[in-house]
């Protein structure tokens, strides 16, 4: 890999690593009260499984993630980590396709099911988790890009090269 | 390739295949209707979004899956079948995660957020629901198994073979 490249890499591993950890502190502290006295409650992440998976999951991430900035760029082990990138790619894209259908019932709600939207009673809480899902996006995107790059470099699917 | 490995990936891609088209069939056929004199209410996976992709995005799967059986082995389009099996398998993934996620809303319900579950009301397309996620679980677990045969056949990620 020459220089320009490898500062590239390296750069795009420092934003997906920024994204996972902001989409994770964004979702985690995300919290609203909401009704009238007596009756309260309380809009948080843990009340909703989907919400917990995708915190769970960018957290595994944002681990991973900080540990492969210090990996050495000779290291035999970027192998491996071109696998756990596709791993850790599949656990994202699982954990924000089932945040995101979950948040579009609360923003939109579904009428068949008699489910109703609760983000007019939470509009901070839905902020938040808006703001956390695009970060986690942004992550997704960027795990992509990593992964495509390297199957790229490695199997030229194109065959932009000659064989 | 040796020839019983050869057999060994068709018939993988064969199961996937029906994996995929019977999860369409048995989800696109779902629907019951439920309630008493004269409300009736229907329930139908296009009124469920995240249902809606769950069959747009498997029957997309499935005419891949049909044609790339027909790939003659010495074919060079193979290396592009490589990256074209991880698209596919990312949207398998996404498309199955956020089924899943309003599958156990419909299941469970959301006490936090006033969403009761509608299995009780309609257990047999809940029954069906399951059954298409089941069928679209299997396809997932094979093309990563696919995905992940090619991987490791191209780059060796363990360091099991001598560099």
């Amino acid at each position: 890999m020459g220089k320009a490249k490898r500062i590239c890499h390296l750069a795009l591993r420092f934003l997906a690593f920024g994204a996972t950890l902001s989409s994770v502190i964004v979702m985690a502290t995300s919290h609203q009260r909401a009704g009238f006295f007596p009756v309260y409650f309380e809009a948080k992440y843990t009340n909703t499984p989907a919400f917990k998976y995708f915190v769970i999951a960018n957290s595994v991430v944002t681990v991973y993630g900080f540990f492969v900035l210090f990996l050495p760029p000779k290291s035999l082990l970027w192998r491996f980590v071109v696998a756990l990138d596709l791993v850790f790619t599949m656990l994202l894209i699982s954990s924000m396709s089932s945040a995101l259908a979950i948040a579009y019932v609360g923003k939109k709600g579904n009428n068949y099911a008699g489910w109703l939207p609760i983000c007019g009673q939470v509009p901070k809480y839905c902020d938040q988790v808006t703001g956390a899902l695009i970060a986690g996006f942004a992550a997704v995107i960027i795990y992509i890009v990593l992964v495509f790059y390297s199957i790229h470099s490695v199997l030229d699917p194109l065959l932009l090269r000659k064989t």
